[in-house]
C-alpha cells in the first residue's frame, strides 16, 4: 500500500519516545511564556498588531502573487530601506520566511562549481540551502574559523562560509570577525543568519554582524527572520545592492514564492520604528538571559552561558525532557524542548528563550518551576 | 573579490534582455489587474481584510516559534479543520507557505530508496522538493499517465507520483484520475498541488482532486496555497491523518519554520467561509477565464484554452514579451509576463489570470488593450 512505511516509521517513533504532536494555545494563555522566539515580547505589542491590521486594510490580505509579478508593494520597499538601514546595509530583500531567505542566499550564492564551507551547527534552513545549492558542500567543526580557513585553502573559485551567528539549539555565538578574515584571506564570501542575533545584540539590536563591525561590507551577506524579534513572519536578505539584484534574478524561493503578505509587513515595520525608539529592549533581552544562566546555575543545572536570549538546560535523556517540559507546562510555565532529531549532538534540552518584557518576579518564578521539576 | 561572478551573470542577463526589477506598486493602484493569483478577488474583500486585522489583535502580530513550540493556536487548528473539511480531506497542516508546503510533502514522502515521478512541467517548488528529497527523481513527460506508469513499473520500493494539478505558466490541467489509476495499479502515492485549483476548480471550489473523485483517498496527498484565491499567505497539505501526522514528525520546513502568522490564518480562514457561502464564485472565475481566451483568440492571438483561471498568450521572443507587457501596463492593464528561465520550455508568454470579480466591460478593456500592443 502506497504510504505503508509511514506506519513504521511512526512506531519506531513511539518506541523511542519522539513522537512530536501540536498542542493548539489560546489567546488567552495563562502560561509564562519562555519558549517562543518572541525576544523583545513585541508580538502583542498594540502597536504592532496594529501595524498588522492597518497593512492589511491598505494593501489586502495577501500580496496576490510573485513579488516580481504583483506581489511587490510599496510598504515591501519602505520595509527594506528601513531593515537595510537600521543594520547596516546597502539594500535588503523581503522573503515569505526566514527559511525561504536562507535558501534563497546560500543557492542563489553557491553556484556550479563553488565551495560552501558550513558550520557543524547551522540551522535547518541552512543546510537545505546547502543541499539545493549546486555548489560543493564541505561541514567545518562548529564555531571554527581555522577549520573554515583550511577548507577555504583547498578550494579555487568561487566560495562561501556559511554560518548562524547565534545557534539554535545552545544560544552560543559565531565567531563573527575571524569568520569574516578568513573568508576575505581567500576571496571568499560570508552568508550569516542572524535570525537569533537581530533585535537582540548589537547597538540597539542592529544584530551580530553590526557588532562584530562587519556590517555592510561587500563581501558579507545577512539573513534575518521578522518572525522572532521583530514579532511578525517573514525574513530577509541583507547584503550589498549587486548581491541582492542578483538574488531578484535568480533565486527561486524569491521568484516562484507569492510576496510576504501585508499584514506581516506592516507588523515587522512597526516593530522595528518601535526598537529604534526604544533601543534599550535588545540589551534587557540579553540581561534576562543572563540572569536566567546565572539563576539556574546557582539551583545546580547545567545550562550553556548564553550569547544572545537562548538559554539551554541540558536533560538527561529525550523522554525526560518531554517529562520535564511537561512538568513545567503544568505548573504554568511554557519551556522549549529539544531533542532528536532536532539537535545535530543528540543531547537532549530544554531551550528557554528571554524576552526583554519578563519582570524579575517571573524569572524567579521560572528558575523555581524549573528547579523544582527537574529529572 | 567575493561574489565577483555575480557581475559577469549580470552582464549576460542585461545582454539576453532577462534582467528582472521590482516595481513596487502603490495601494490605490489604477491599474486593471490581470496578473495576480487572486482569482476570486478575495485579497481586498472586507471580510477577508478584517480577518487579518483581528486575528493579529486577538493572537499577535506573529505566531512566535515552531508550531511544534509556541507557534500553533487554535486559529491555526480552526483553519486546518475546516480546509481539509471543504475540500474532501481527513486532516490538513498549515505552512508559511505554498513553497514550505510542497517542500514538506515531497521529501517527507520521498525517503531514501524511494522513486519520485516528476511531471516535467511541475513549478519549482514541488522541482526543489524533489531536489531536496532522500528518493531518486525521474522526470515523466508532461501530463502523461503512461510515463508515470511506465516509471513506477520499473521501480521496486516506496513510490510517489507528483504533479501540479492546473500548471502554472499554460493554465493546462493534469489528468488526475488517470495518474491516480496510474499509481494504484503500483501501490504509489500521488502527490498533488492544487495551487491553482483551490477555489476555482470542483464543486463549489473544492479544488481539482476533488473534482477528479481523488479527494479523501488514502493514497492521496494534497497541497494548497492560502496565497491565491483565499487572498491571504501560506500552504497547506491536506491528506489522511496518518501522513498529517508523519509530516509533523518529519518534514523540516514544518519543524524548523515559524508558523505562519495569526493574520494570514485568519484572512484565509475568512475567505475560506466567504466562498462556503458564495459558491458561485468558483465558476465564475473559469467563465472569464475562458471568455478571455475566446475573445482572443477571436482576436487572432495564440492563446492555451484555460483549464482552470489561467490563460496563457505567446508572444515571440523574451525582448517582445517584456515590450508587450511595458504596453499594456502603459495602457492601464497589468499582466504576467513569463519568460526564461521561469518557463521550462524556454517561449515567452504573457500570462493573464482571470478574476471571479472581473466585469464585462473589464474582460472587453484587456483583450482590446492586448490586441492593441501586440507586437
Amino acid at each position: 500500500m502506497a504510504f505503508g512505511w509511514i506506519d513504521e516509521q511512526a512506531e519506531l517513533r513511539r518506541r523511542a519516545g519522539l513522537v512530536r504532536t501540536l498542542r493548539p494555545r489560546a489567546a488567552d494563555t495563562p502560561l509564562l511564556d519562555l519558549a517562543s522566539n518572541d525576544y523583545l515580547g513585541l508580538a502583542r505589542h498594540p502597536e504592532v498588531t496594529e501595524g498588522a491590521a492597518r497593512a492589511a486594510r491598505t494593501w489586502g490580505g495577501g500580496s496576490t502573487g510573485s513579488r516580481l509579478v504583483t506581489g511587490t508593494t510599496e510598504l515591501h520597499a519602505e520595509l527594506e530601506r528601513e531593515l537595510a538601514g537600521f543594520c547596516g546595509f546597502e539594500a535588503a530583500l523581503v522573503f515569505s520566511s526566514g527559511y525561504a531567505a536562507n535558501l534563497a542566499a546560500v543557492t542563489a550564492l553557491a553556484p556550479h562549481g563553488s565551495l560552501i564551507v558550513s558550520d557543524a551547527g547551522n540551522h535547518a534552513s541552512l543546510i537545505d540551502g546547502c543541499r539545493l545549492a549546486r555548489g560543493t558542500t564541505q561541514v567545518a567543526a562548529h564555531a571554527d574559523p581555522d577549520a573554515v580557513r583550511k577548507a577555504l585553502g583547498a578550494h579555487d573559485g568561487p566560495a562561501v562560509a556559511v554560518s548562524d551567528t547565534v545557534f539554535s539549539v545552545d544560544g552560543d555565538a559565531a565567531p563573527l570577525a575571524a569568520l569574516a578574515e578568513a573568508c576575505r584571506e581567500h576571496g571568499a564570501g560570508l552568508v550569516l543568519d542572524d535570525a537569533h542575533g537581530l533585535g537582540v545584540l548589537g547597538d540597539g539590536g542592529r544584530g551580530a554582524p553590526h557588532a562584530a563591525g562587519v556590517a555592510g561590507a561587500d563581501d558579507v551577506v545577512v539573513t534575518v527572520t521578522l518572525s522572532k524579534s521583530l514579532g511578525s513572519q517573514g525574513g530577509a536578505v541583507l547584503g550589498p545592492s549587486r548581491v541582492i539584484e542578483h538574488l531578484v534574478n535568480a533565486a527561486r524561493t524569491f521568484i516562484f514564492d507569492t510576496g510576504l503578505a501585508p499584514a506581516a509587513a506592516g507588523a515587522a515595520l512597526a516593530a522595528l520604528r518601535l526598537l529604534r525608539r526604544e533601543p534599550g529592549r535588545a540589551a534587557r533581552a540579553g540581561e534576562v538571559a543572563r540572569e536566567l544562566h546565572t539563576r539556574l546555575t546557582a539551583a545546580g543545572l547545567e545550562a550553556v552561558r548564553p550569547d544572545a536570549a537562548v538559554v539551554s538546560v541540558r536533560a538527561p535523556s529525550p523522554e525526560r525532557a518531554v517529562r520535564w517540559a511537561a512538568d513545567c507546562r503544568a505548573a504554568g510555565l511554557s519551556v522549549g524542548c529539544f531533542r532528536p532529531p532536532s539537535v545535530p549532538d543528540g543531547i537532549s534540552r530544554l531551550r528557554l528563550t528571554a524576552r526583554a518584557d519578563l519582570s524579575g518576579a517571573e524569572i524567579e518564578r521560572a528558575v523555581r518551576v524549573i528547579g523544582e521539576t527537574r529529572p
